[in-house]
This record gives structure tokens, C-alpha cells and sequence, in this order.
């Protein structure tokens, strides 16, 4: 759907700011508290935490992360669940959010409807409260930036930083393809990253969101390197499928897509691997994978993937 | 300084993300924690909190809330002291901000780590953590958009909400021209914002951003009017100079012009307003007027202004 709109009867310039942000009310519903609690007052005030809390922030662009081929509904979706998949990430669970629009008098009310129905739907979804926001006017674009707090859902948080050489390196799921369907259909896996960070054994996590390539570096500990062989990838079938359109390998596009959303992590090389896979298959439906372990960065090992020569998705180019 | 360069050596597209990342951590210094609790993993962590927290975001926007007039680091300091204001208006004090860039690869690498320094000597002033953030690239736009979490200050907040029939209404310093120079020199008020929500006979406060024709409104409680005299209105001297400039009343700048960051409050009509006043100016050199009071929304008063047929700030039109 095409977000702007030049019949003004059309666009948001029909409305001014108090009546848009009297309809937003209306589209988010319960996932917008009473003010102060929501929008309506300076700030939006909310819970004290008796754990560490988290915040993290992204937003959405049009002509960068979605264009018309993409619903409406599922950008407002996209938006809230790139944040939720930084919070899983850590092992946190949400709170509160809020979203800054800065964006065109001529975007359309209908699609902006529906960007919020999708948001609202997302937000109960996860328990998140959608508590206020600010609109501002911008020639010519579309940026929705959302900002999420959560806290510890456990009794611990697991950072990209922990892991030692000898440490098994594993992803949930499948990687590559994404600019297929996952990166608006896919789900932050909060679960799972919530039992991880309870796991004694898990010493490190991040999402895989600009690439395997480019985000097992920022999980590699000093003086080591990975080493992971291609046949031990989980290449989805999208990614083949991509590979056949571009002519290069699946593994490049699972190493290389980004906006995969899946969970990596090092698991201490004295855990029970086995104990420690029935454990997640028992809890989840989610793909898990061994993909290698991390290495002395002098080892010499034939046939591992060299990770020093490949990047992921660099955002400024 | 204008914000974008055609010559690739000076501007953004020449560093990479993971450059520029590298660079905007040296720019903000020790304002930026040490990850996980500053930039460098899926989330930044902060401190649990006893009390209510507050959460606001606001965007600057290149064309709309600065131009090539106003220094970057004036630009930086303007994006957190707006968001400070916001929590000024409810007596809340800052914790910890993100800040996400939708930006031209064309942005110059000087103009941004001006806005940084900026950002971070402010934040420096009034104690904030900047804990991480996100860039992201957007065609021909510079928008720059700052999330701020705070928490009580003292026992507790003051919302819009609260004012009576009969209670005095109160705005501090001066009113209008901010365009002059005030809506980048501002100073956030925080200790008197934190001071007055100690004050039990003050009942509801905001700041007023869009102009007080505009924001007097959200203080003005159902079925009662402001009554407010234009002679009692604190017009500033830049609001004078914008009128000769104008050709209208100097009252309209102060009424309508906006980006005042003042504190608007309202005093219970049981409080003791020479002893209140008295206190204040103990504490406090920023000037402080009553400029009126709330009546019954079908009392007729001569001489008074018709807030009704005014208006403030339309942000979309």
C-alpha cells in the first residue's frame, strides 16, 4: 500500500495534530493507558523495577526497511518486534514503548490506521504498553522510531560479551532469504531468550539481525575466532531459493541477508551438549543448531569458513 | 553550518557503520557508559528504580526544528533540553537517553560530531546517560530523535491534570520570539519543576512548548475557562522585536509563538500566594507571574482573552 497521498481529504494534513493524535488514541485502545499512564501528558509515567531494565531503539523508513509492497499492518508489526527481538536477545521481557513519527502532511490516514492496528495488535501480543509518542512534520518521508524498555525476566541478563575459546557457538532457526517473507513474518523469540539467560552453561547472546557474517564477530571473545563449517548452517529454503535468483551460493545468503531475528549464543564447552538440547527441544518447536566453536585465532583448521574475509549488511553505503 | 557535504572524504558515506559507531563513542566520552550499560550491545542496560518512572521523546529535524543558522551543537543540546523540559513539567529528574539518526550518507562527519559534542556537554550538565541509539540511512532527511527516561524526583509527579475552578494560574520567565534565539539557549527547568511538585498547594503543571494560547488548554479543567488579562502577560523583549518586525501585538508572539520550555502551573485558590511567591524567590532568579485564574467556563469577564478563538502551534498543515 502506497503511504502518501495527494488528495488532501486523504492525508493526515486533513486532520491537524490534536485530532491525529485523538484517532491514534483510538486505534491503539487498551494498549494506550489512561494519561498519565499514556499519551496526553509531557511524559508518560510508568512502574518502578526492582530489576536491571533495558532500552533499545529502532525505527522504520520508507524506501529503507519497507516500501508499498508491504502492509501497512505489518510495518507497524515490523517496528515493535525488531525492538522485541533486542530485548530477547538479553533475555528481558517488555514494559513500555514509545514512538516518534516524523513524516510527510501527505501521508494517508488509511494507511497510518493501519500501521497502528498492526502496532496495537503486536503490543498485546507481547504485553507491551504503547505509552506515548510525539509527531512531528518531515518533507517527503516516512520514519517511525520506536523506543522499548523492559527488565530482567529472570535472575540474570546475558550480554554479547562471555564467551571463551572452546565454547560452542549455536542459532535458532534458519538463516538467509528473509527479504522473502521473514522480515516482516517473523517472531522475537522472547521464550526463548528468556530460558537461555537462565541456562547456566549459555555465557553470551545476540540477535542475528545484519547477518551471521557480520554479528558472530561482535559474539567473538578476544584472541579467538569462529570456526564454523558451511555444511553445519541451517540455510532456510528461502535462501536457496534466493541463491537460485542471484546465482550465488545459499550459504552466502544465510551468512549475508540479515534480518534473520534468530537467537546466537555460546554455550560453555564443559556443558552436557546433549542434556542441554533435550532440555530446549522439550521447551521449544524452534530449530536448534550447533554451528561450530570458537577457536584459538591461530588455530589452522581446514575447511572452516573465514570470517575475516566476509561482511554483513553495512546500513551507511 | 550546513549539515551536508557532496565531498564523500567529509561526509558519513566515507566512515561505515561500524566506523562511525567507533567515532560517536569517542564523541560522547563518559556520558557514554561502557557496554552493556552504554553502546555496543542488542540493548543498554540502567539501574532498577524505586519510584515512577517517566518516559518522552521529541525529534529534531533538519528544515523544521533547526536550519543552517543554529551551530550542530546547538542542535544536540536543543534535542536533549527539549525532552529535559518535558520532564521539568512533572517534577521528574533525567536517567538515562537513546538516540536514533535517520540520516544522508551526504551528512558531514564534522557537522556530527559537533551535534555530539553538543549533545554530550549537555548532557554532562544535567547528568544523563547516553546509553546507545541506532543509525540508520534515509535519503535527502536529517532527523535526529532522542528518547529520555527519568524518574521522581521527590514524593511525587505533577500531571496536567488537577487544576480547580478559582485556582491561580502561574507561568514563569517570559513569553514569545523565541525564534530569536530562546528556542536554542533555553534552559530546562528542572529544579524548579522538581521544587513546585514538592509544593502540596500546586496542583497540575506542563511546559509550554506550542505557546500558551495553545497549551493553556491542556491545564484548564472541564467546565472552567482561563481567565487571564493581556496586560498580566510576562512579554518577553524578543517578543516585542518580533512585532515591530510583524506588524502584530507583541501579546500574539507571546501567546502564540511557541518553544517557550517556561512551567505552567496551577496554585490551589486556598494557598497562601504571597508566601508561595516569597518562597520562590528564595529559591529561585527565574521570574514567576500569575497571570490569571480559572473560572466557570459561562462566567462573562470583561477585558479578559478569549482563549477560545485563539491557537496555538499546528505541527501538521
Amino acid at each position: 500500500m502506497n503511504p502518501f497521498t495527494r488528495i488532501r481529504a486523504k492525508s493526515l494534513r486533513s486532520l491537524g495534530e490534536n485530532q491525529l493524535i485523538d484517532e491514534i488514541r483510538g486505534w491503539l485502545g487498551d494498549v494506550n493507558p489512561p494519561a498519565p499512564f499514556g499519551i496526553g501528558d509531557d511524559c508518560a509515567v510508568f512502574a518502578p523495577a526492582k530489576k536491571q531494565q533495558v532500552i533499545t531503539v529502532d525505527p522504520v523508513i520508507f524506501g529503507r526497511h519497507f516500501d508499498r509492497r508491504i502492509s501497512p499492518e505489518q510495518v507497524g508489526a515490523k517496528l515493535l518486534k525488531r525492538n522485541l527481538s533486542d530485548l530477547a536477545a538479553m533475555g528481558a521481557k517488555p514494559t513500555v514503548a514509545v514512538i516518534s513519527l516524523a513524516l510527510d502532511a501527505q501521508v494517508s490516514t488509511a494507511w497510518l490506521k493501519a500501521f497502528y492496528i498492526g502496532l496495537a495488535k503486536t503490543a498485546r501480543t507481547y504485553s507491551v504498553k504503547i505509552v506515548g509518542g510525539d509527531i512531528a512534520q518531515a518533507d517527503q518521508v516516512l520514519v517511525a522510531t520506536l523506543t522499548l524498555v523492559g527488565v530482567v525476566s529472570g535472575k540474570r541478563l546475558l550480554f554479547r560479551d562471555g564467551a571463551k575459546i572452546g565454547d560452542s557457538i549455536y542459532v535458532t532457526g534458519q538463516l538467509g532469504g528473509s527479504l522473502e517473507s521473514h522480515h516482516v513474518d517473523f517472531t522475537p523469540l522472547l521464550e526463548e531468550g528468556a530460558w537461555l539467560a537462565a541456562e547456566k552453561d549459555v555465557r553470551s547472546m545476540m540477535d542475528v539481525s545484519d547477518g551471521l557474517a557480520k554479528d558472530l564477530r561482535s559474539l567473538t571473545p578476544r584472541g579467538a575466532k569462529p570456526c564454523v563449517r558451511l555444511e553445519h548452517l541451517p540455510v532456510s529454503p528461502a535462501a536457496r531459493r534466493a541463491a537460485r535468483r542471484s546465482g550465488k551460493a545459499p550459504a552466502h545468503h544465510a551468512l549475508s541477508d540479515g534480518e534473520d531475528y534468530q537467537l546466537l549464543f555460546s554455550l560453555a564447552a564443559s556443558a552436557n551438549r546433549a542434556a542441554f538440547e533435550r532440555r530446549w527441544a522439550r521447551k521449544f518447536k524452534t530449530r536448534l543448531t550447533q554451528i561450530g566453536l570458537f577457536v584459538d585465532a591461530d588455530a589452522k583448521i581446514d575447511g572452516a569458513i573465514d570470517f575475516a574475509a566476509l561482511s554483513g549488511y553495512e546500513h551507511l553505503r
